[in-house]
């Protein structure tokens, strides 16, 4: 049996068999590897940490897309930073009412491994009229974008380590509430409470969004490969608070069928542990 | 370095380090292991599962305990089975309110060495002079146990497989529903939606307690050690509702001071993702 292992902290690992490793390279950016099991389906790791697989993809892709729709149904304009994997702008796809969605995923490599290994995620993103697709650094791209021009800016980003570092900084935050519209919503991948390391970084991007987003907002999700499995996305806005703005109504209006979000989770998903309220400075 | 690892399905495994394997036995019922390692402290398993650890044994206690006191705050008579490691009973005994708890555990050994090497949990438990210990088998004193006798029943126990088979029955549970009062509470150990074999149990569970039970419902929490991460407890009750009843002022006012519950999330707990509802029959 071959094992695909990743430390989740000094002291411990998780493993994953596999049948087959599909695929390894190294892009200018990082390591890129694919692999192939049972339990998984097929998977990849970015610098050998995992980012998607076919078990649990879902849930990461349904909780870092449906509670900025529900809060805001009106959302036309989406700039993704990252999601080479295409998983999110599928989801974000699914919206009849999306007119516009601006992929900057850094590394080309990575989308079009999983245009071929990883369907799932992939397929039909870039033939979508309404998308387009930028492989470049999405720092540099929101930087250069105009003043208010995007009602939502989804950052699905690695860990805040290497390629990913850049989107952890306060300057990439302040260009983005700037290239967002009065409503604007930012989503952003907001690591994990439990083992020293993330919660970490999760506590700097919490203090940097809090200081620069009038509502800044944490909310949690199962993520079962993901280290402890206890992770988080940020939620920061202008405007927009995602529980007393949360449109249930409008949002299942949609008719989407989802296997992990729902609107009565969105609540949930908002009501944090007492320990990771502290952590997060976030007032009960 | 030594690894304990612990299977989580067929083909995925969790590993932690640890520093030294404090005692090994076979009791008349399972296999007991102390180890202590830096990350997760001192911890044990039984029959090669992991059990009970110094770094999330609050999130477990804290869900098993705290929700049924916020919604019937006047629990005075409490059963607890299995839970040999004592952090139920910690919990319970925190209420000054509570005058009575038995607590049946079939393996003594469990609790003996629980005082010797994890006093997190099993410290000052004994010596509380509400706390009535039991070494014997929880179903057969639950048979014989007076009608309406309980307030809340907890069923702190392994997997339904060895010594917890018997606690994931039908038999079990309609004895369990005799045994307690009109407003009386059922929580018991209700697995894990993830993995296969646990999402069976997880199923069985839920249907026959809703067959018993008018209320029958299902919380979760996040438990990094156990397979996935992602655990459940149920909560049966003749009368009252974990969502309706939930009496938050009454709650806060103990003023017990929690790491991981509070009364918010004790309401998004109850949330759960649209595959879970799907798979226990729990209608939106």
């Amino acid at each position: 049996m071959n094992w695909y292992t990743e430390q989740w902290s000094e002291d411990c690992k998780f493993s994953i068999s596999y049948d087959e490793h599909l695929h390894s390279e190294q892009s200018p950016f990082q390591k890129i590897d694919f692999y192939k099991g049972k339990e998984f389906g097929t998977f990849f790791t970015l610098d050998g940490l995992m980012m998607v697989n076919e078990k649990d993809q879902f849930i990461y892709h349904d909780m870092i897309v449906h509670p900025a729709f529900a809060t805001n149904p009106n959302i036309k304009k989406v700039l993704i930073i990252g999601g080479g994997d295409g998983g999110t702008a599928r989801e974000v796809l699914r919206y009849p009412t999306v007119e516009e969605v601006v992929m900057v995923e850094i590394d080309e490599r990575v989308f079009r491994l999983c245009q071929e290994y990883l369907p799932v995620t992939a397929e039909g993103v870039e033939e979508d009229p309404r998308m387009s697709l930028k492989f470049e650094d999405g720092l540099a791209y929101v930087k250069e974008a105009a003043d208010a021009s995007f009602d939502l800016i989804i950052v699905d980003s690695t860990d805040p380590i290497s390629v990913g570092e850049g989107l952890f900084t306060t300057a990439f935050y302040q260009e983005c509430y700037r290239v967002l519209n009065t409503d604007g919503i930012l989503i952003n991948q907001h690591e994990s409470p439990y083992f020293a390391e993330y919660a970490d970084n999760m506590k700097k991007a919490r203090h940097k969004l809090s200081t620069i987003f009038p509502i800044a907002e944490v909310y949690q999700y199962h993520m079962p490969t993901y280290p402890s499995g206890h992770w988080l996305f940020g939620f920061a806005s202008k405007t927009k608070h995602p529980i007393t703005n949360l449109d249930a109504q409008k949002w299942n209006a949609f008719g989407l069928k989802t296997k992990y979000y729902n609107t009565d989770l969105h609540l949930g998903a908002f009501a944090l542990p007492s320990y990771v309220r502290e952590a997060l400075k976030i007032a009960k």
